[in-house]
């Protein structure tokens, strides 16, 4: 069986800690590992890294393939969108992909950002699903629901499938519903939650989307022959200027809508695993670990007389005292204190950001770069300092910059520098200057990281002012 | 009429804004100026600043007559205690120094660190107690209470004074009462907060003082003997080892119990001036404009449906939403977030960060030194960034450091350079390496502030590495 990652999500409910430019998949949210490393790790005891497979934005692609690079995630697995169409496109194109390599594969789906705290029972219900695949069906899990949610979709169960213990066929896909009827529903018992988790044969799915959306199916094989490697390091596939145009013309439309709720062939196998969407700050109540007072606690905290509260920290010291029920949420540049009960609203408290043009709530106080990141420190009239990052082995373009003269000093590591016509290297206790309008080039030459403090100096210190005359990543 | 004010406090309730080496005089907690200026401002419309004195301890004089010289307050009257003997011995000081200039001397103290929201009603009292001071009396502000209060000594109204409307004489001195005596106060409307305001003659004060606590009475004179210029800038009065040593031999003993409780001279002006010691957070309450919904809020923060809650950021972004009653206090190394009714427990949270030795709990992020600041920006392996600044006309001492090199770049300003043998100036975007063992020395010789990026290298980072060859403040 292959696996598919769908890692495309831009969620805001996990701000100040996932952001735009940093999403929740990328975040460590829950345990020492970021999301999609913990659904990797998941899936490895059935489906071995070779056969696992991963849709993301192009924004996130080299951040991710950093993450599961020490998997041993190969970057040709990695397929990174031009922008998002949703699920059906996505899926489709993993699907084509695959069949072009084994026609019999059976392909199996999974969000990036979910949490499955029962792993054994997970494991046992994706190979009940698997052999059930294999005789044509697309096959959903259906989470039995514990509460009378209103934030999911629910498939309700149909006559049940011969030789298949617990599988069964799904008489409706229901949008969400409202609180009444999702009473109802966890009465009834005979309605399940969509987690969005699918196993399929990928010659299945195909034949289904053609039947279905045959505007997504007819331009797979079209958008296919467009994938390369991407430009610089080649740490993932991306499509070339033409498969971006069709990638771009198809409708943004859910593999729920274009065939689920259309086929025939669509059978659920109800799976007790532990799911959780983790939709908010206060899902963590649900997956992750408490302390006596029923708190999470995470990084530099000082507690007294706290219950029920989500502390989560970094490096600076927080200090709480006689919370109840609140969530505590510290970031390098922005802090966010909210009632545990209003977690689903961090989403319209993040749009007010946005509106007064809050740059917290896009960017992240780390800005990756393909090279690395960089964080700024300080800033004042005329100067700004950063701390930049080059990760072993990674470059700069080389540039110049109209408005600013730079000073560098080494903290960490080698530094390759270009500067005009002169080429060197400097390390720990080194520094340069970089004056206004000449070329220059930074790079990390070891496999060391490279650590810089940069001071920029200037009428004008803006990302925007920088000619680019040759990148590795495609940048120029 | 001469004021003193007293302005050696150090608590510790108003953390993570107030610090042991920040205390809260020296904050801006209620309103745009620190809480000493605001007492400096609200006693200008009677006492001229020629006739202001303040007592503060060693650490706090050179930062305290900062806040202090906008208003033109002079250093000659600013007496450095060389360590906290507690208010007899300032006050008795103080006495002395006054009788000195001006035998008839009426001196009125006040702490530094409390807010009186009703000035004109104050001032009116301070005339009044000015004239019953002149009679020979030790007057003190009775404050009527408004709540069955624990945590403040009360005073007990006795006979009218004649001829002295509204005052008289004080029965009793009584220590903070249970909640059941405060509340029977209360009720019987006899009694009065003490607030720590006394206004009487110099020469009465000491001549009580020597009736009933002799052993300081007898070494004010050698005391103030001793009073010298601050070395370096002669910013502030000090004593020398001599003057030192009387001081430090004496008895920590606050003047109601040395003098007040004994004396028969006492009387008692009530005063109802919207007196509050600002005790904790939750007393921005009463002294802190708030908006419809009830809260306090300061900096940059985004607020969304939050209900009485008291929200004082800086330049870091904090998103607040659906808070009640809740204290959010933000700094650049340390967050207090509580529950608004446990604001006094503040302390026994700080207490906790000592306990586990937290450097947070008494240091500030930007340490203020004779000549400036600095503050630690980043730090890791085998080095540490600092973000130095240097006021106009100061300079740090002519040092070295055996255990590590430095590399400065001027980030605002101009800087002189000791290096060695070497002296020069830098300017903005210059930038030099000071090598490990040398001599060096930075000034600022403009009237600007001059702001330098400091990147340190060594196998030890640590502020006791330091030799100074020569000091303007006396640090040698």
């Amino acid at each position: 069986m292959y696996g598919i990652i769908l890692a495309g999500g831009s969620g805001t409910r996990f701000w100040p800690i996932s952001r735009e430019q940093s999403p929740k998949q990328l975040q460590k949210i829950v345990g020492s590992e970021t999301m999609v490393q913990s659904t990797i790790r998941r899936l490895l005891p059935l489906i071995p890294i070779e056969k696992l497979y991963l849709g993301t934005n192009h924004q996130q692609a080299i951040e991710t393939h950093r993450q599961l690079a020490p998997f041993g995630f190969s970057g040709n697995h990695i397929i990174a969108e031009p922008c998002n169409r949703n699920t059906a496109l996505a899926i489709g194109l993993m699907a084509k992909v695959l069949v072009d390599k084994d026609p019999d594969a059976v392909m199996s789906v999974f969000p990036a950002d979910h949490v499955i705290t029962d792993s054994e029972s997970f494991i046992k219900v994706l190979q009940k699903a698997e052999a059930l695949a294999q005789k044509g069906f697309l096959v959903t899990l259906g989470i039995p629901p514990t509460r009378p949610e209103t934030g999911f979709g629910y498939l309700q169960q149909g006559s049940k499938i011969e030789g298949f213990e617990g599988a069964c066929q799904v008489k409706q896909f229901v949008e969400k519903p409202d609180l009444n009827t999702a009473k109802q529903y966890l009465e009834e018992g005979t309605y399940f939650w969509n987690c969005g988790v699918f196993i399929w044969k990928a010659a299945t799915l195909l034949e289904e989307l053609g039947k279905y959306a045959n505007n997504i199916h007819s331009q797979l094989e079209n958008i296919t022959n467009c994938l390369q490697n991407s430009k610089g390091n080649s740490t993932y596939l991306e499509l070339n200027e033409k498969g971006q145009g069709l990638f771009s013309s198809l409708p943004s439309i859910s593999i729920d809508y274009a065939v689920m709720e259309k086929s025939s062939k669509v059978a659920l196998i109800p799976a007790d695993i532990g799911w959780n969407d983790v939709g908010a700050w206060n899902a963590l109540d649900d997956v992750s670990e408490k302390d006596s007072s029923g708190n999470i606690i995470k990084g530099n905290v000082q507690a007294l007389d706290c219950q029920s509260s989500i502390i989560q920290g970094q490096n600076r010291l927080i200090a709480v005292l006689g919370l109840k029920d609140t969530v505590v949420v510290d970031s390098p540049d922005a802090l966010l204190v909210c009632a545990k009960e209003r977690s689903q609203d961090v989403k319209k408290l993040v749009e007010a950001l946005k509106k007064n043009n809050c740059p917290e709530a896009k960017l992240p106080a780390t800005v990756k770069r393909p090279w690395g990141s960089y964080t700024v420190l300080d800033s004042g009239p005329g100067y700004l300092l950063k701390r930049i990052e080059v990760l072993p082995g990674e470059t700069l373009s080389l540039q110049s910059h109209q408005h600013r003269s730079e000073h560098w000093t080494v903290a960490a590591g080698i530094a390759d520098i270009v500067l005009d016509e002169e080429t060197f290297q400097l390390k720990v206790n080194g520094s340069i200057t970089i004056p206004k309008s000449s070329k220059h080039r930074l790079g990390n030459p070891s496999s060391e990281l490279l650590i810089i403090f940069e001071v920029q100096f200037g009428d004008i210190l803006d990302e925007a002012d920088i000619s680019r005359y040759e990148d590795r990543y495609g940048r120029c």
